[in-house]
């Protein structure tokens, strides 16, 4: 097939039939995740109050492929596959002898990646018997992806939604009621670390550290109720690998391999989603093929924080995981990437990084916005400010790749558009950003208090 | 291939390669629009302040089929073909032994059909060295459309967005910005036109009559801009037969046929896209489809209108045609439904709906609101106000069949989705929508206001 097609699409057969779990190949597997309360490495049964039990087995599993439920697939139908789109726009646009492919995420109906997680834990959890979900929502793309993955599966859904997004994303909010949720702008007066907060300061902007200890808070105190988590757990990063895996087809129709590849990185779901299938070729076939982890300057856990046990919220009520932090208490400038705001990483990427296998930039609030909009120019698509992060970076290695005379071909995912994130462009066009740059005496006092293990 | 398959999408060489124009077979073709200042049948030339060559051309022709540029063409490649889907969630639902499809308009960038022209429009435009269009828009779907199209071939774009929607809707605002495009409130003080209605009434909420004649005022003022209309023309709802075309081999592939097509109406494209190519069918091989166009009560035109000459526009300065209307005067309720709140149609519709090869129905935005949520949690996807409403006919049709206990095969197009449209949502959630029906007095006066030819 030609090597000019502006967009491959799969068919519905070529839906994955297995995650791809890259613990089953990388050097260091991380530790077990810790208990808060022991200080010791939690046991499957003391995290059954939050998690499914199929979950927990896949959190820790060293299968290389775990097969996807039918019952999921047939939801995956409803919208995978996901084109692959060749740039050829945005390749105009900045003169690079490079390709630049992207596959996007944001044609289903929440508009990102989330769904990819969100339609196995609603199943999982509805499996165990379980009839209320609790979670957290940064920028609202995940608390609008459980809420109708929940909807799907008659299960109640509460979510604790990061006040900042909640006050600058109403449609967000709207989005997850008409799909019958129950939205609190966190920190909120429903829960005890809620009012705790709300004491110190009536007007808190919210943090994803606290919004996860009020949802892990609402969780535990009802036994018909588990907490659900939009990224970082291992899990999670394993059930977006369906991006990836379809991705390396498409680029086999296209017979082509990219040497770079690119996600945003907030917690890493999104970033493992799409790196791992072609990382399973650089660790067992040992092909040369760089992935980038692409985070925000105003929160910039991989390339700033440190590699160190700490807690996942800010409460310390969830567990404890080996990552690369800024510390719990860190709270990030209110960026439009409201997906990128989290003080840790995913443990599996964190390790990873550690061991040099993938690398990790940040780009500042003003450049990504500017290439977001020079992209939707371009190629017709507004990205969501999470998923610019990535656009920038391909922008990036593409005019590093023109300086040095390569052509390199370069793969980003593009995780989801921007259509409830238009606030963010209508600040550029209005020249109004502010500033949003990252603050180190933050992060030190942060780190201060990570946990004595 | 299985009946039972959710999603049916065609390969990218299944994309039409000919829009269907149905001159070539409807028994009476609409007479040629008449000349606003003559009061005679417009030649082609006298109209060419407003439209290109091409355009005008498509306008009267009585070819069956057209081609589609090959570079109109790549571009419907970034976004085409669309899915077609059984709504199985949907059908569940409302417990109906009917099978109901939808094909999915709103995949695109810029969230619905109006893509499907707005890219041939631009093109012809660009082509006859055109810098600049204008153009009008109501739910805001057309604006972002022309919006994206003019920026990808590098022609100015000026939006005429009705008061109420642009008041309702600053994300659709934001979205034809970031493609560049200049966005005034109508009536603005940037035409004659704008100031007069500004002058009766400095808080006037606009009508898609009033925004129509403020973008024709911009246009033939200068030499370098032309006029662009989302709807009614005939040449636009030719465009939209890519919609149709597209869903006859879909179902070919399913091995069914409707027996009942449907599409929202408000100026007739989207209908007249999805039910043409069916409606060949009927015309020439005596199929026996029902295509049925779905309105607002709260702007009636083909169910409550009068089959007239009337202005297109409110100043009188577009051209006359032969079409139902509630008279140019009459300005429709502030529903939600922006798109469908046109007090005329597509005289072709028009035409069929004259001579009883279709039929129309309309439903009442509490209940059309209702109808789009119970699809958003069945289905998944949240609906634009405007394509609710084919979904409450779909509804209505099904349960109709199932009480006389046949099992109809039902088609509805599914125009766009309802992100930047949550607001009607939240009303509806809030039981605070208010009374949007239908003032048949206003229409009275209005239509006391037809030329006399």
């Amino acid at each position: 097939m030609s090597k000019d097609k502006i967009k491959v699409i799969l068919e519905e057969e070529h839906i994955p039939k297995q995650w791809y779990n890259i613990q089953a190949d990388m050097p260091n597997v991380p530790p077990p995740h810790i208990n808060p309360q022991t200080l010791k490495p939690a046991a499957l049964d003391e995290m059954s109050a939050l998690f499914p039990r199929e979950l927990l087995l896949q959190e820790y599993s060293r299968e290389r492929y775990i097969d996807i439920p039918e019952l999921v697939r047939e939801q995956y139908k409803k919208y995978r596959t996901t084109p692959l789109y060749r740039a050829k726009g945005l390749e105009k646009a900045i003169s690079t002898g490079c390709k630049i492919y992207y596959k996007y995420e944001g044609g289903n109906a929440t508009g990102s990646h989330k769904l990819n997680t969100a339609l196995p834990q609603a199943f999982f959890n509805k499996q165990e018997g379980i009839k209320r979900i609790t979670t957290e929502t940064g920028a609202g793309q995940w608390g609008s992806a459980i809420s109708m993955a929940c909807n799907m599966y008659g299960l109640e859904c509460v979510v604790y939604m990061v006040r900042v997004s909640y006050n600058q994303k109403p449609y967000r909010k709207i989005f997850m009621e008409t799909f019958g949720s129950k939205v609190y702008a966190s920190p909120s007066d429903n829960t005890e670390i809620g009012r705790m907060y709300l004491e110190q300061n009536p007007e808190h902007s919210g943090s994803l550290g606290i919004a996860i200890s009020e949802a892990v808070e609402d969780a535990v105190k009802r036994d018909d109720t588990h907490y659900s988590l939009g990224s970082v757990l291992n899990h999670v990063c394993m059930h977006q690998t369906v991006i990836g895996l379809e991705a390396k087809k498409q680029f086999e129709i296209l017979d082509e391999y990219p040497d770079i590849v690119i996600g945003c990185h907030g917690g890493g779901s999104n970033f493992s989603g799409t790196a791992f299938p072609f990382l399973e070729d650089k660790l067992r076939l040992g092909k040369k093929v760089r992935a980038i982890a692409v985070e925000s300057t105003a929160c910039p856990t991989l390339t700033k924080g440190v590699y160190a046990y700490d807690y996942g919220d800010s409460a310390k009520l969830g567990p404890i995981a080996l990552m690369y932090t800024l510390g719990h208490d860190f709270v990030p400038s209110g960026i439009h990437a409201g997906g990128l705001r989290y003080h840790g990483a995913s443990p599996l990427v964190s390790s990873l990084l550690h061991d040099g296998i993938i690398e990790a930039q940040a780009y500042r609030q003003q450049e990504v916005l500017c290439d977001g909009m020079l992209f939707a120019r371009a190629e017709g698509i507004i990205p969501a400010p999470e998923s610019s992060h990535a656009i920038s970076c391909a922008i990036h290695e593409a005019k590093k790749a023109d300086e040095a005379g390569e052509r390199k071909v370069i793969f980003f995912n593009l995780s989801g558009h921007g259509y409830l994130d238009l606030y963010a462009y209508e600040k550029l066009l209005a020249n109004a950003l502010g500033d949003s740059d990252f603050y180190a005496e933050e992060m030190n006092k942060a780190l201060e208090k990570l946990p004595a293990l």
